[in-house]
């Protein structure tokens, strides 16, 4: 096994940046995604750590950003060594399977034989070099002809996060950690949640996999072959501007929406085609206000986390986190475990038990019409 | 005694509309001071609402306001009836004495005889009849040569005020229920205020004393003969517009800072000429963020106070108060008795218990010199 910092050869990644993070309210808006935000105090959107993490595996000219229209511009000055070949922009979201199986059909008419990795635009990591090692391994069980994925190994029993069950050793050049993955579970309660911990045979879904774009678009067949079609016809003209138009009017619409998990990943384990490279790296999905206090918890018992250029916090005997964009001074007396989100047309006050409840305001302010601050 | 729904003869109000009212940062400023605030959703700033209090009583050309030159224009367009001679602006604050005192000798100068009362700006009163009452009966008690406060009959153990010591009925004309006032307490503790309720004998102190003009004045010879001797300078040339000026320069910055508590109210409770009306009318000075809460309450579990024009408040299993000046959409989920202000400028997330430690903030944002939000 070797750790590369040079690109692996015959790899492409992709980045689906799709989702809005609605449990990120007010900070994560239609107009501004998640992946847009810096929620880790880098001074960089989590697209940007997604791409600067990937570019030392595959250089800048071998990474896709699946992005919806009205995210082009943000993503672009994200990113300024995105080529316009590798931007593919979706006319509305048809979720994961879309997404990332489009990218492998263009990928695959491009460069016959190559492997796809897609990595979440909007999750952040910690510890380049066991990352570097587990995406080396995960892509050489790829060229064996498995779909691999990253499988985090849990440090506490987290319940907001899906399992992978495996525990069987598989022999894969290249790939010596490699493990036949059993199954995937669903987020556990606690109870379950410290079992699995306990047991040393689950992992952290991670949503990464990693596969020849051949692979991928076999499995699709055999799953979904409606929706595989569907992708071939896009692929065989996107890269020729003049025809795409018209095909992508007459088919994405018709695209089934369905998360790549399903699509292939757990028909994959079902089918024994499906292994997992466990890895030490930090990740988190960030998918509420409570994870991203704990991203930034020193340890301390009056921990509180300040998000926010320029942003002027006064805290007596407070906790939690506070994430602002309006450089207004923001001043906190004895709240304990808070969360302050506080945005030009918009201010959330809550508490991190109550974090993932957020999502239940966002569906209120639609019901109620108030596009104007979703 | 009656009620009169007439002016009182004799009877000048003296409103002094100075403080700021710290504990209610962020909404109260130096620019926008409590009194011209609407703290109890009536369309109307306390200041307007201590004006309509007082005209039945007076009559619109019988009241005086004591005011800041830099809020001139604000008290104005509160109060279109008040008359360019029955503004004093000060050029600096000095406290009350000087405030009233300097009421108290220009309406003495203009009219010997005349009885002032002298009441605060930014206090919430309701139940006009019994204060009707309560001021016609101690400005029967000032007439008899006596200094009078009115004293609220209190209905809980208040921590937050101080207390009036009464029990000895005295007999004044056209004052029945006048009581002699032994002394003034200061805020006590819960278990002293207990103490104070069961005896009968207390009374809150709510600031407010009625006494002749010229009684004012002698007593401040006796108490603070510097400071008589300046106000009195002042008196002599203050309806004179060009003599004015040079006087107020050289004597306003020499006036001694004291409370009327301790130069008149305390000395005069001494020496037997202070006397009480006990009233039954609602009152509360609504001195922090919890009293506006209290003051909004409707007594059920998750009473949630939101005050401010056009407030967008949405709250899931929330309780306390939200003072919204900005428009923005503001969601509350899971936070009990919590405490929301929000400005252009500044946002303060407390609780209510809490509430009292908001002049604490604003001590540290002037020591760290953020005059640009207090």
């Amino acid at each position: 096994m070797t750790t590369s910092v040079q690109p692996i050869p015959q790899f492409y990644a992709v980045i689906p940046a799709g989702g809005i993070g609605s449990r990120l309210w007010p900070l994560s808006r239609a107009e501004a995604p998640k992946f847009l935000h810096d929620l880790t105090g880098s001074g960089r959107s989590l697209l940007r750590d997604t791409w600067d993490r990937l570019v030392p595996l595959t250089g800048p000219d071998r990474i896709m950003v699946v992005t919806g229209r009205a995210h082009r511009a943000a993503v672009e000055e994200q990113l300024p060594d995105l080529s316009d070949m590798n931007i593919v922009l979706e006319s509305e979201p048809r979720d994961s399977s879309a997404a990332i199986g489009l990218a492998a059909a263009i990928l695959e008419k491009r460069e016959p034989g190559v492997v796809i990795g897609s990595f979440a635009a909007d999750h952040v990591i910690r510890g380049a070099r066991f990352f570097n090692m587990a995406v080396t391994e995960a892509v050489a069980a790829a060229q064996a002809g498995y779909i691999a994925t990253i499988g985090i190994r849990p440090d506490e029993p987290a319940t907001g996060f899906g399992y992978i069950h495996a525990h069987k050793e598989l022999p894969v050049n290249g790939a010596p950690s490699a493990l036949e993955v059993d199954s995937f579970v669903e987020k556990p309660d606690f109870a379950t949640a410290e079992k699995y911990i306990a047991s040393g045979d689950y992992l952290w879904n991670a949503g990464m996999f990693i596969m020849k774009a051949s692979v991928m678009l076999e499995e699709l067949g055999r799953t979904k072959p409606a929706l595989l079609a569907g992708i071939l016809e896009l692929a065989e003209v996107w890269d020729d501007k003049e025809k795409r138009g018209p095909v992508v009017d007459r088919v994405w619409p018709k695209l089934e929406k369905i998360a790549i998990d399903y699509s292939i990943a757990e028909p994959a384990a079902d089918a024994g085609r499906l292994v997992t490279i466990p890895a030490e790296f930090d990740w988190d999905d960030v998918g509420d206000f409570a994870s991203i206090a704990k991203l930034h918890s020193t340890g301390h018992k009056n921990d509180l986390a300040i998000l926010g250029e320029g942003a002027r916090v006064l805290s007596d005997a407070s906790s939690g986190i506070v994430v602002t964009e309006t450089g207004r001074t923001i001043a906190l007396i004895g709240v304990r475990d808070i969360v302050v989100v506080d945005t030009g047309d918009a201010l959330l006050v809550t508490t991190t038990a109550n974090a993932q409840k957020v999502k239940a305001v966002v569906d209120a302010l639609r019901i109620a019409g108030r596009d104007d601050v979703l």
